[in-house]
């Protein structure tokens, strides 16, 4: 049995729960809140960060990149056609370059920061950087996500999906990054339609519903969050 | 033919011309300074980031994982018992998770400040970030790296390479870090010893001989930088 220790608000960790739900691998998932630095969890993964899986007595293995190689190598194969990295080297560099952006890139100028000040502050003690909303840091991060939008739009409305013909990591990884975004509300759907058409045909996926049935406690969604006519 | 565009002071770059060196791939190596933002170079990387390699026709791809991983898949069953990977899909796992430690952890809490404080900022134009170096950057920098020296030390002693039996990916990637801040000399090596001697393990190697003649201009590396009785 796999069990994963993960955020309902981190990008990375959602980025792997879509791969189990589409390989249909169940796993205990275990909510860790990276802040409180428990030692236990400090052991399985000396680095604190999320996501870490526990593959029965193996593991753990720590990291989305490394989760994702993982059961590219332990269940990809056996999946055939809907395999989630694709055939060919250069293809599968192309997914993983795209993965990247969207777990670091993305992450770093944009979730990361209204994940912080969205939602974290607020239930932080002050110690653990808790408090009010940084207004300055949420407008810099905004306007960070048009651009990526655009990049991303271009990828939509250029390829059938962001790696090529078929649905990749790339998706997936990209899809997790909007929907901790349009879970906070900060995604402006309207200005790019190829972008949303795009994250319509993912959402509707059986494999997002257990994410868009999730709540943070204290914090609900945008209105539109959970509707797949959105 | 493989065309990689480097920097010699970043870590990630460094790390994937060990790699090419081990696996005896010659490459044509292009410097490019990343702040300059070439038309070119956006091009075939819209994120701006090293490395990016071209094999051939094929490519660009992009970033240090997406090459290794596909040097791994194109180069590494050839290599057999010199492959950079491990055999097992766990042992895999944990290599990848300290390769990122290196280039993803150890780069954004100490490499990345230093690199920029110590030696870009002396070659870059004001608007492009250059300036006097910031001493209260660099002091918590310094303070960080203890950290992960420490634990690097740990990985040293515990086990005969960083992870597990055979020389890998996760070494070369730690390598390459611990040698862009010898370079600028930043590194305690006595504090450390069980790091010292898995640094001279590694020094010593035929692939590290073209980085350690490399000179940036305008700014010598420390005085025991090259020798390998240091």
């Amino acid at each position: 049995m796999l069990t994963l220790f993960h955020h309902p608000l981190s990008s990375a960790s959602r980025f792997i729960r879509l791969v189990l739900e589409e390989y249909e691998e169940a796993a205990n998932l275990h909510e860790e809140n990276v802040f409180e630095r428990r030692p236990v969890f400090l052991e399985l993964n000396p680095a604190c960060t999320l996501p870490v899986l526990q593959d029965g007595a193996s593991g753990p293995i720590c990291g989305a990149s490394a989760i994702a190689e993982y059961l590219d190598e332990t269940r990809g194969p056996l999946m055939r056609e809907r395999r989630l990295l694709p055939e060919t080297a250069i293809e599968r560099a192309e997914a993983r370059r795209l993965v990247d952006w969207s777990l670091t890139k993305l992450e770093d100028e944009v979730t990361h920061y209204l994940v912080r000040e969205r939602a974290l502050k607020r239930q932080l003690p002050p110690e653990q950087g808790g408090g009010s909303p940084d207004s300055g840091v949420i407008r810099a991060a905004k306007t960070n996500l048009k651009h990526h939008m655009k990049y991303f739009a271009w990828l939509a409305v250029s390829r059938n999906w962001f790696a090529g013909e078929k649905m990749s990591y790339a998706d997936l990884a990209a899809a997790s990054s909007f929907s901790v975004l349009d879970y906070l509300g900060e995604v402006s759907w309207d200005e790019e339609p190829g972008l949303k058409d795009w994250y319509a045909r993912i959402k509707s996926r059986p494999s997002f519903r257990s994410l868009l049935a999730e709540r943070v406690k204290g914090l609900p969604p945008t209105s539109h969050y959970s509707d797949l006519d959105f």
